[in-house]
C-alpha cells in the first residue's frame, strides 16, 4: 500500500514552518508497518491542491492531506478535494452544535467563519477534533483513501493516534519493519566501508546509513506478509551488524541517549548535578526532559559569568586568572565544585565559546571543555566544534551525553 | 520564477528526519524575494528521482535537490539526474586531489567509495564543500536550472549561502516580499475576524494568518518588478494591520521574543536571574541562546527537588509543606530567592507539573506557576497547559517570555 502525505499551506512552502507533521505521520505509519513513499508541500491554491491530488491518485493508495481546514478564506483543502472528487459539502448539524459548545465553553460566540469547518460530504467519515475547531475527514473513493487532517500538530497528532492509525491498521497487506543502530564518533563513509557487504537490496529488504541529529544511524528495513517474520529478520540483521560496530553504538531504534543514561544512573543508584556556561541550561534540560529523572538529577547551575562560577561552584579566582574561563582547569573545578555542593555522586561542568563573538586565535569559537567529576576520579575532554551558536551548544550537549554514557558503561564493565 | 525543492532520502520520506532543509532553503530564497512553489520528499530510487525531475521540469524553473550525494551505493541523486538530462559524469581530477587532501588532514586514507562524489558533467558549475565530501552542482538546461546539494545541514547551509544565493540573485524578474506580525494570547479565528477585510488576494499581493511555534503570525506578501516598491507596500500594510492588533503584538518579521527582552534589559540596565523546576534549564537556555546576553543574564539555578529549592533559593519548608512545590507561593519565593542570591534586578521562578506522571485532580499535569520578582514588586501567573512533557515545558518558556516582555514594555510606558 503506497502512502503519500501532502501538506497544504503557504507557510510550509515558503519556509516559515518546518513540515514536522510529515515526519510525524510517516513515523506513526512506519510503526504499524506502513511505509510512506512521497511527501509534498504545496500552496493554498485550489488548482494546485487539485493537481497534487490528481497526481497522488495515480501513484498512491492512501493520501493524507494536512492543513487548510481552518476557518479563514485561505483554508481551501476540503473545498478543493471534495470538488475534484465530486463530493458536495453539507453542514453537519450535530458537528455545528458541538462547535458552538466548544466556543461556549471558552465564553465566546462562534464566529460565522467557523461554519464551513463543519461541512462534509454525506458519505465521509468525520474525525472528531477535541483540540480545535477543524474536524478531520476520511473519504473512500474506489480503491483509494483520502484523509484530511488539520495542520496544527496539537490537533493533528491526537487525531492520527486515535482515528487514522486504527482505521489504516484494518487495511494492511505486506508488512514493512525497520530497526536502527545508532552510532556516535564515526563518519558515515567509514560506517559504509565497515558494513559495505550489507548496503544493498536483498530479497528480504535493505540496509542503509543516515546522518541525523549529530548521530549516524544504520537502518535495516525488511518486508514480509507475516509481521512477526519481518521483525525476526530485521532483528537478526541488526544484531549481526551491531557486533561489527560495537564501540560506536549508542543505542537502538527509538533509544534516547539521555534515557539510557537515566536508566544506568538508576541501576547504579548514582546522582548527577550539572553546572553550565555556554550551554546555559540545555544540558540540565536534556536530563529533565526524561520523566522519572528526579531519582538521579535534582539540581544544576548556570554560571555564565566568572563571578557566578566563583560564587556558586567555588572555581578559584587564581584558576580563572591563570587559565581563563574556557580551560581544562576551569571545567574540572566546575565539575568538582557542583559535585560537592549538590552532594551528588557525579558532577559535570561545561565551559566554552559558542560564538558568534568572543573567539581568539588561541581560543576560537567552538572550543569547549567538559569536566566530569565521577566518583573519586575526574575526567576532562576538549572539543573543537563548528556551526552557529545554537549548533555548537547542541553539539556540546550531545558530546557530554556521549562521554558520560561511555564512562557509565565502562564503569559497568569494570565492576 | 517558480522554485521547487526535492529532498531525496528514505530517511526523510519514512519520517526519521524532519525535512528542515526545505524550510531553510525556502526561507533563504524568500529573503532575496524568491518564493518557493513546491516541496517534495522522495525515496532513494533512480526511477522515482527521475519521475520527480520530469514533473519539476514541467512546472518549475529552478529545481533544488537535497541529499543523495553521499559516498554509499544508496546515494543516487546525481546519477539519476545526470542520466535523465543526458549529461555524462566524469571524474574531476582537481576535486579528486582536494578530496584526498580532505581525508589526509583527518589522518585517513580516502575510501574508494568517495571517488564517485567528484564526478560531474563537463559543463556544470561545481560548488565547493569545505564541510564534507560531497560537492554541490548547478546544471543549466535550456531555460531551467537544476541544483544538487548535499543533505546534511552543516554542509548544505554554507553552500546555499555562499554559492546558491549569489548565483540565483543574478536571475530575478519579479520580486516577492513578505512581512510578518507576530501575536500571542489570541486565537487564529479571532485574528481572522478582526482583520477579515484583509484576508484575500489583492492586485499587490495577499494577507494570511498562520499558527506556529505557539504564536500566531499575520503574513503580508507583496510582489512588484521593483523590489523597493514591493517592500514599501508590504510595510505600509503591516503597519496598518498591526495597529488593529496592538495589544497582542510580540514582534515583527524575524524578531525573537528573547532578543527583544535582551534589548529592553540592556536599554534599562536591568539584570535577570532564573530558577527553574519543570523547565529544567530551558528558560535559562533561551536567554543564553542570545549572543551578548552576558550584560543582563549571568546566572540561573535548576532546583528540581524540594531540597534544592530550600538550599539554593531559600524557599521555606513551611511554604512547601503548606502549599506544595507547585503553588503560587513557591513560585513567588523562588523568584524572590534567586533575585536576592544573584543580586539581580529581576528574578524569575518557574514550577509546574510537566507530566506524564505526577498529576492529581487538584494539581493536574500542565499546571504551572510563574513568579516574577520585578524591582520592588512581585507577580505570579497560573497556567493550565496541555501536550506532552516537552510541549508543556516549551509552552511554559514561551509564556514566561511573553509575561516578562509585557512587564518590561509596561514599565517602559510607565516611565
Amino acid at each position: 500500500m503506497k502512502i503519500e502525505i501532502i501538506a497544504v499551506g503557504n507557510e510550509v512552502v515558503s519556509g516559515y514552518v518546518v513540515n514536522s507533521n510529515a515526519s510525524y505521520i510517516a513515523t506513526s505509519l512506519r510503526n504499524i508497518g506502513m511505509m510512506t513513499k512521497y511527501h509534498s508541500a504545496i500552496c493554498d491554491e485550489k488548482d494546485i491542491i487539485q493537481d497534487a491530488l490528481r497526481l497522488a491518485l495515480q501513484r498512491s493508495d492512501v493520501i493524507l492531506f494536512t492543513g487548510g481546514l481552518g476557518p479563514t478564506p485561505d483554508d481551501l483543502t476540503k473545498e478543493a478535494v471534495c470538488d475534484l472528487l465530486n463530493k458536495p459539502l453539507e453542514v453537519n448539524q450535530k458537528c455545528l452544535e458541538e462547535l458552538r459548545d466548544y466556543f461556549g465553553k471558552l465564553g465566546k460566540l462562534m464566529p460565522e467563519n467557523n461554519i464551513k469547518q463543519v461541512a462534509f460530504p454525506k458519505d465521509s467519515i468525520i474525525l472528531a477534533n477535541p483540540n480545535g475547531t477543524a474536524p478531520g475527514l476520511i473519504i473512500e473513493v474506489d480503491d483509494k483513501t483520502v484523509i484530511l487532517l488539520p495542520g496544527p500538530p496539537k490537533e493533528l497528532i491526537p487525531m492520527v493516534e486515535n482515528h487514522v492509525i486504527p482505521y489504516l491498521k484494518k487495511q494492511m497487506a505486506e508488512h514493512y519493519i525497520t530497526r536502527d543502530i545508532k552510532l556516535f564518533g564515526i563518519s558515515e563513509s567509514l560506517v559504509a566501508e565497515k558494513i559495505a557487504c550489507w548496503l544493498k537490496e536483498f530479497e528480504w529488504g535493505n540496509v542503509a546509513t543516515y546522518v541525523g541529529n549529530y548521530e549516524i544511524a544504520v537502518r535495516i528495513t525488511t518486508h514480509h506478509e507475516v509481521m512477526s517474520e519481518a521483525i525476526k529478520k530485521a532483528e537478526a540483521v541488526q544484531e549481526t551488524i551491531a557486533a561489527c560496530l560495537d564501540e560506536y553504538v549508542i543505542g537502538y531504534n527509538e533509544d534516547k541517549l539521555e534515557e539510557k543514561i537515566r536508566d544506568l544512573l538508576l541501576e547504579k543508584a548514582y546522582t548527577v548535578a550539572t553546572v553550565e556556561s555556554c550551554t546555559g541550561g540545555l544540558l540540565a534540560a536534556s536530563f529533565v526532559g526524561c520523566s522519572g529523572i528526579s531519582n538521579c538529577f535534582n539540581e544544576g547551575m548556570i554560571t555564565y559569568s566568572n563571578a557566578a562560577k566563583v560564587k556558586h561552584v567555588n572555581v578559584s579566582k587564581t584558576t580563572l586568572e591563570a587559565y581563563g574561563a574556557v580551560s581544562e582547569q576551569t571545567a574540572l573545578e566546575m565539575a568538582e565544585g557542583i559535585k560537592q555542593i549538590a552532594g551528588s555522586t557525579i558532577g559535570i561542568g561545561v565551559t566554552g565559546i559558542a560564538g558568534p563573538g568572543g573567539g581568539t586565535p588561541e581560543k576560537p569559537v567552538g572550543l569547549v571543555y567538559i569536566g566530569i567529576a565521577y566518583l573519586d576520579k575526574s575526567y576532562v575532554y576538549k572539543l573543537n566544534l563548528n556551526g552557529s551558536r545554537q549548533v555548537i551548544r547542541e553539539k556540546t550537549v550531545k558530546n557530554v551525553l556521549y562521554r558520560f554514557y561511555q564512562l557509565l558503561k565502562q564503569n559497568t564493565l569494570d565492576m
